[in-house]
């Protein structure tokens, strides 16, 4: 099964570094040096970063580094008490999209959010984000814009999104966007080993979506046997549980062409010197994906 | 919809306590006095409760108190790295289940385990774990005694539970027990809302669980909107985002008769006096569920 895997150790190209796993301690331009001078071809810069400066100027600074722009983090959330709420974060992400449009992301990437304060309506608030995706691919078809919906591990459905499985994406991609006679697809999914490594389901689905061309993204982190805490405790690959090699290999074999992303939320390697991050991160996806 | 739930104030035969609720603090025969006092009409006791004293006497103190036996939590671990360790824990799971039979427990719940230490191939246990359940599902038949596969949060997937899903559960039943030929059913799913409320396909997937008769138990308690810890941080019914009626109302409408089952594992509630527990669990099976 492994011998199929692309060796990531003859692609620089190929390794990616989300800008997450750096802690967000840098300004932009400097951490673009640091990724480029480690050896990675891509990143996937966040809004904070981009929003500090301009996306122009950091577009430039990432092609000066030889860098490309795998993919852009991340949407503000989608489900509000009101309309009045609702389209304003639409217009943020709009705004978002366009950035993403400067930078020449590969695709823009949606944690959509769920449960607004005080509501225990998890059918509803999923609703409510279908809906504000359908307005939202209008406009990214329109500026030529993917997005990627990440499904986001079930211990996240209430606060930071209420979808959670690739099926669950899957079937509201094939709802919202009908295919070809809507010419080139704007609509997949960010698939993190983290969100969707437990799922049962998650060999047939990642073929699903390998079939119809809705994989965008592919992150790697690792599961930690003891995790300590349900966002700031996410593994280097190789010092968990999951079964990397073997899921890329399934979501290669399904036609997914892209980068392997390093992306880890972690107070261990956020208080880790960033060279030291990336260079460790660099060696375990030559070693451990 | 809520209008069909049954109304737990005026049923106190269907308002159950696990005893995990109270910490295991105190000996078994304090435990169910403790219980019987604060109205509830049955119990499920654990293991390590029945097994430092015995079983008929246990079983006898819980009828001369007027409790049923809801069910008895829980089994050991399938996963073994070896066919040796794994009889050996099919025996402790024969062991536990003619504790149960000599309880008179509704039913055994089933929390299977996972990854045994330094495996990362979870296909390969989620195949182990099932030809443990068909040989434990003969004896169980043998002894009528019924099997309840517990699908766990899929954040314990790597230590607790390889069953993470009810349709997970569903399939492998279907696959595992094919119907009336076999005589009468002993083999469904625990189905506890803090660890399937998150799941898209809930609803769908307890209709088709109560079509085939498969929902042996209920268990409530909360998902906090700002979890802190991954096993003992569960809410009090009411304090967290759960919509428990509606959970309900989905599982009795789709046939489910039995207790319903308050499990809170929670280093708040296990600190808490017993009593007020007891009292604040009551009322909110009332007010909340």
């Amino acid at each position: 099964m492994a011998n199929q895997l692309r060796r990531l150790a003859d692609r620089p190209d190929l390794c990616c570094i989300n800008t997450a796993t750096l802690g967000f301690r840098l300004p932009i331009s400097v951490t673009i040096d640091a990724i480029a001078r480690a050896g990675f071809g891509a990143i996937t810069p966040w809004r904070r970063e981009v929003e500090s400066s301009d996306a122009a100027t950091v577009s430039r600074q990432i092609r000066d580094a030889g860098l490309n722009v795998a993919a852009y983090c991340r949407s503000s959330f989608l489900p509000a008490e009101n309309s009045v709420e609702f389209f304003k974060n639409l217009d943020l992400n709009r705004r978002a999209l366009d950035e993403a449009a400067l930078l020449g992301a590969q695709s823009f990437v949606m944690v959509v959010g769920s449960l607004v304060p005080g509501s225990r309506d998890l059918s509803a608030v999923r609703m409510q984000v279908e809906e504000g995706i359908r307005i939202l691919l209008e406009y990214a078809r329109s500026i030529g814009v993917k997005l990627a919906l990440e499904p986001l591990h079930p211990m996240y459905a209430s606060d930071r999104s209420c979808l959670n499985t690739l099926e669950q994406c899957l079937d509201l991609i094939d709802r919202a966007e009908t295919g070809s006679d809507r010419g080139p697809r704007h609509l997949g999914v960010a698939l993190d080993v983290y969100h969707v490594w437990w799922d049962p389901k998650l060999t047939d689905q990642v073929k699903r979506a390998g079939k119809d061309d809705r994989i965008l993204a592919f992150h790697v982190c690792d599961w930690l046997a003891s995790t300590q805490d349900l966002l700031m405790d996410r593994g280097m690959m190789g010092d968990g549980v999951v079964d990397i090699p073997g899921i890329r290999n399934t979501v290669e074999d399904a036609g997914y062409a892209g980068v392997v992303e390093v992306e880890i939320f972690s107070k261990r390697w956020w208080s880790t010197p960033i060279d030291e991050v990336l260079s460790i991160a660099g060696e375990r996806l030559r070693t451990a994906c």
